[in-house]
This record gives C-alpha cells, sequence and structure tokens, in this order.
C-alpha cells in the first residue's frame, strides 16, 4: 500500500489522537477574548491555506469578527508590515518551516500580539515564533500530498472554535468526528465510482462556498499535485462573475454540497453547468442530487455542517489518488515536488 | 472596430477624466484617518476583486493597517455578520448592482461604520449604502468584459491612496499615468507578438506577486473571459507550494514581471518553469527578461512600480483579444457571459 493510502487511512486515528492530547487546553480561548481583539489575521501556504479558508468561517462565526490572510510579501518584499493593533495571529504550517509565514508571526509579536501556531512540528522555526503552539498530532506525513495533517489542521481550528464558545455542544460533535471520518473513508473506497471516463481529462473546476470553500481549494489541489491535471476551485458566486467561460462541454465540475445553508448556492449552479454541458461530480449527501449528476461521490449523513469539511475532503483525496494511479502516477512522490517549500 | 478595441483604447482619456473630476476630493482620506480605524475591509467581485487586490496592497502601505476582503457569504447564508469594529468598509463594483457586495455595505452602516463605494454607476444601489461616493468615471462600458473601468478602479484607489497620504509626489505620478497608458497602449498593439504557437492551448497560468498580484488575476480573469481557456493565476509562493505540478511541457506560463522589489520573486520562479518546459511569456519592461522568453510582452518603461498594475494589464487586455479573434469569437459578447452578474 502506499504511503498516501496508508495516511488516508490512518486519518480518524489521527484526528482522535488531536483531540484526546489537545481537547482540554481552555488557554487556547484566551488570546480571542481580549478586550482589545477586533479580527484575526491568518499567515499560511499551501494546504494550509485551505485549512485557514475554513478558520476564516468558523472563528469568524466563533468570534464574531472578520478573519483575514496576510499579505506575506508586505512582510518581506516591501518592508512594510501593519499596525496589527487589534489582531490575534494564527500562522498554519504543517511543517512550521516556511520563512514567509515564521515572518508574520514575528511582525506580530514585535508589535506584542498574541501569536498561536498550528503546526505538525512543535520544535520548528514557526512554533518559536509563538505565545501557544497547538500541536496537529498527525504524527510523520511521507506522502509529499498532505491529507492526515490537512485534517488535523481542520481539527485543530474546530478545536479553537469549541474553545472560544465554550461549547458543550461543539465538543460532543467534535468528539464523535473520527468515528464518522472512518465511516467516511470505508464509504469512499467501497463507492468509489469509475473514472475510466476521465482518463483524458486535461483538469477540473471544482466550486464549493460558505464552511466548505476551503474543501474545495483542498480536492483541486490535491488532483493537481497527485496527477498534473489542471485543476482550480471557485465559489459558485465567483465561478458567474466571468470565469465559467472557460466550462466547455464535457469538463468535469466537481460541486461539493454537503447539506446546510450553503447548499442551495452551489446547487442553484447546476443549470448553468449543464446549459455548457459539463460533466457534474457531486460530494454530497443529498440522495436527490447525487442521482442525477455523472460521478456521485457520496458522503456520510449525520455531519453537522459545521464538521462537514473533515468528512468532505475524503472522496476528493480518494478520488485525487485514484486518477493518478490510473495514470501511472507514483503517488507518494509527484515529479517535480517537496514535501517542505521554504518560501519567502 | 469591436466595443473592446474602443474601450481599450479608450482608457487613457477615461483615466484622465477620472483624475481630473475626482482628484481634489480631500475627504475621501477622512475615513481611513479616523483614530478607531484599525483595518479596512473590501467587498468586492470579478475584475472589481483584482483592483481589490491592488488597493490591499497600496491602501495596506498607505495606512499600515490590514486590508481584508469579506466573506459575503457570512452575511447573506449565514446571517452571521462579524462586528466591525475598527474597520473602514470599501465596496467596488463597476455596476454597483451585485446585491453581495451590497449587503456588506448596508451591515456597515448599520454597525456605525464609514463606508465607501467605487462604482461606475453613482445612482446604484451599492452607492446608495455608501457615506462616501468615488464615481469611476470610466463612461458607458459596452463590451462584457471589462477594461476602462478595471483600469479607472485602480486609478481610483491610487487617488484614495495619494489623498490619504497627501502626497504630492504621488499626486504628480498619477498625473502623468493617462501619458503613460496611451504610450503602453500604442506599444502593445505595435509590438503585438505572433500568438499562431497558441492556437491549440487549452489554458495557462499567470504568475504575480505585490503590487501586481491583482494584475496577474486580471490578465487570467481577461484570457478566460474572452477566449474560454483555462486561465488561472498564482502568486510565485503559493504556485511552489503544490499547484506547479499541473505545468507540463509548452503549457504557456505568463510572468508579470515589471521593474521593483517583486521582481526577484517573479523571476526566481524561471529555472523551475524551465525544468517543467513551460512555454514563458513575460509582461516587463526589463530588456534582459524580454530576450529570453518565448514571447516577450513588453512595457514602457519609467512607470512608478505602485502605478505599474496601470499599464501592467494592457499586454493582457490586448493578448486576450487577440486570441479570441484568432479563435473567431466574438470579443464583445462571450458566450454565456452577461454584462451585469447578480450573486448573493
Amino acid at each position: 500500500m502506499s504511503w498516501l493510502e496508508t495516511e488516508i487511512r490512518e486519518q480518524p486515528a489521527a484526528l482522535a489522537r488531536l483531540l484526546e492530547r489537545q481537547g482540554g487546553r481552555p488557554e487556547l480561548a484566551e488570546p480571542f477574548r481580549r478586550d482589545d481583539v477586533q479580527y484575526v489575521l491568518i499567515a499560511s501556504r499551501g494546504s494550509s491555506s485551505n485549512a485557514a479558508r475554513y478558520a476564516q468561517y468558523l472563528l469568524g462565526r466563533a468570534n464574531r469578527v472578520p478573519v483575514m490572510f496576510a499579505t506575506p510579501s508586505l512582510y518581506t518584499i516591501y518592508g512594510q508590515p501593519p499596525r496589527l493593533d487589534g489582531a490575534v495571529v494564527l500562522g498554519i504550517s504543517q511543517s512550521g518551516a516556511s520563512p514567509d509565514v515564521g515572518a508574520v508571526l514575528a511582525e506580530a509579536r514585535r508589535q506584542g500580539r498574541p501569536t498561536i501556531a498550528l503546526t505538525n512540528d512543535p520544535g520548528s522555526p514557526l512554533a518559536a515564533e509563538a505565545d501557544l503552539v497547538l500541536p496537529l498530532e498527525a504524527g510523520e506525513e511521507r506522502a509529499v500530498a498532505a491529507t492526515k495533517t490537512y485534517v488535523n489542521s481542520l481539527g485543530a481550528v474546530a478545536l479553537l472554535f469549541a474553545a472560544i464558545g465554550d461549547d458543550v455542544v461543539a465538543r460532543d460533535e467534535l468528539a464523535r468526528m473520527p468515528e464518522l471520518l472512518e465511516r467516511q473513508i470505508e464509504l469512499s473506497f467501497e463507492s468509489a465510482p469509475p473514472l475510466e471516463g476521465y482518463a483524458d481529462a486535461v483538469g477540473a473546476t471544482v466550486v464549493a462556498r460558505g464552511v466548505n470553500y476551503g474543501t474545495g481549494f483542498e480536492i483541486a489541489l490535491k488532483i493537481r499535485e497527485l496527477s498534473g491535471l489542471v485543476v482550480e476551485a471557485y465559489s459558485p458566486a465567483d465561478l458567474m462573475h466571468g470565469p465559467i467561460a472557460a466550462i466547455r462541454p464535457g469538463w468535469p465540475v466537481i460541486v461539493v454540497a454537503p447539506t446546510g445553508p450553503a447548499y442551495e448556492s452551489v446547487a442553484e449552479l447546476l443549470p448553468a453547468l449543464a446549459e455548457r454541458e459539463a460533466r457534474i461530480v457531486a460530494v454530497s449527501d443529498v440522495p436527490a442530487l447525487l442521482e442525477r449528476v455523472y460521478t456521485p461521490l457520496p458522503l456520510v449523513p449525520g455531519v453537522p455542517e459545521w464538521l462537514s469539511p473533515l468528512t468532505a475532503v475524503v472522496p476528493g483525496q480518494v478520488t485525487a489518488m485514484r486518477i493518478a494511479l490510473l495514470r501511472g502516477l507514483d503517488v507518494d512522490n509527484p515529479a517535480g515536488l517537496r514535501k517542505i517549500t521554504l518560501t519567502t
């Protein structure tokens, strides 16, 4: 078995470990509760930026304050970092090694702002810049493409959400996720649809919104990294403002549409996609949707919407792996990629 | 002549009109100077989101405060808008009609925060929600793809920058831009390179950083809207964190690399792109770079870096139009797109 498949299957155990070891840390909420906090600033790259998109919705709802992404070049290239009065600064990096992410936390600390690092390496440079470290507890990840570190980044964000709200219901719902994730992984492997129809695909477009906006980007990145296809992600609204022009007959469009407030917004796009004769792939727990699309990727039912990104990414991971295997590629070491990328 | 070409050629006159009519409004700086301002929040869609990326760098540098993008779904779908204490809220919309952009400004106003609208229609719903309106003064735009409204959105952001800093040098530099834009348009039409080699292209990737990060997205959107190719944009750092996997031999990569602090960061990517045998298109005023790439798209020299997005987009507009014409498409009415898109 490839490292990639091993690590996809390890995800429930990795998530359970995170919740067990890091679930009882009320002090993680303290920076967010400071009276002077008016927004959250997140620095990240790659898969961690997709976890950051989840944080943008979840922490925004927990704190009712806006969550923004840092523009590292203002810190590193232009040497004009902003004043960070009012900020809580969060760095998310599996390796904790990328200098640009570290530079944002170092500047925040210089300005006396509270800093938190979410990283799988508590001995990393990023962790050293942070007041609080939330270790991802994913264990060593050997495949270049992040899977269990990604899901545990989401789990860590969900832990922050539950801690900030001191929310017993949220904690209980989160505690059930390792089991639901286990069932999702079984379902995604067992129900794997034929993919031969995509053998000559050049690329695909993923559409998602709200709490799963980052799921769309992560599924796109996973297929792209593993198979070299040109895969991109959009919200339905952004796609309608011009980029839909590139959706041609036969082009695969993956809609991420779990039950929840964002469902309608994604489903509304289907007529416009049908008019362009796109081939629709649906990641959903809604039977009526799954029945009418070209390729159904079912989700286990009963996952609360705020936690649905932890399971909704799984069909994307499994599909990305299967497309790469169909194309005869090395799923553990995609051509030209490295596990740790250092950018400034 | 198509409306598109007419409007590309009208850009210098449209920019001059904006500067003349709206250049003497020091009150535009007032919301940004309030003692309680800790960040800027921008709501936008489509081309206006690319102007927003310019604002993220420019207003970030002018105010030394972070600039973030709104997540409209928290306002419209989830009904959980954030507390906006500390925010100045900017809406950018050519039509001023998109409900999601309007919803963010309406909420800001409800919370008593200062609001500014940049729109080409001062009678639009967006303008009605704003304390201050900065009309884009682009005149009627008939082609579906935005050109002069985009450049004037950049011009309006540059006006805000000069007003906030009360910066005489910046004002003088901005006043020279209609002439430099005129020369850029002439240069881009006169020096138009052969594009027949791209006749069978499926897509392209645009790479840009810093003040021109939004230029990369706008060039991608323009080619995509007009020709239906799958064109995407990345910063060099984001591309290196995985997405470079999709760059295959012969794939066109457009690097936006004007002289300035971000130049090296983009140029550093060239060896990795050469290793993947990408065909490089360079938008640059650096002769040594233009000489070594497959397709040079020259920029006029002498444009200050902070204003370079106003000229750097032009070769992208002209190239997008030429590719669409080569493919026999209607450049004024790309298939399936409308001038005004209403999303929530």
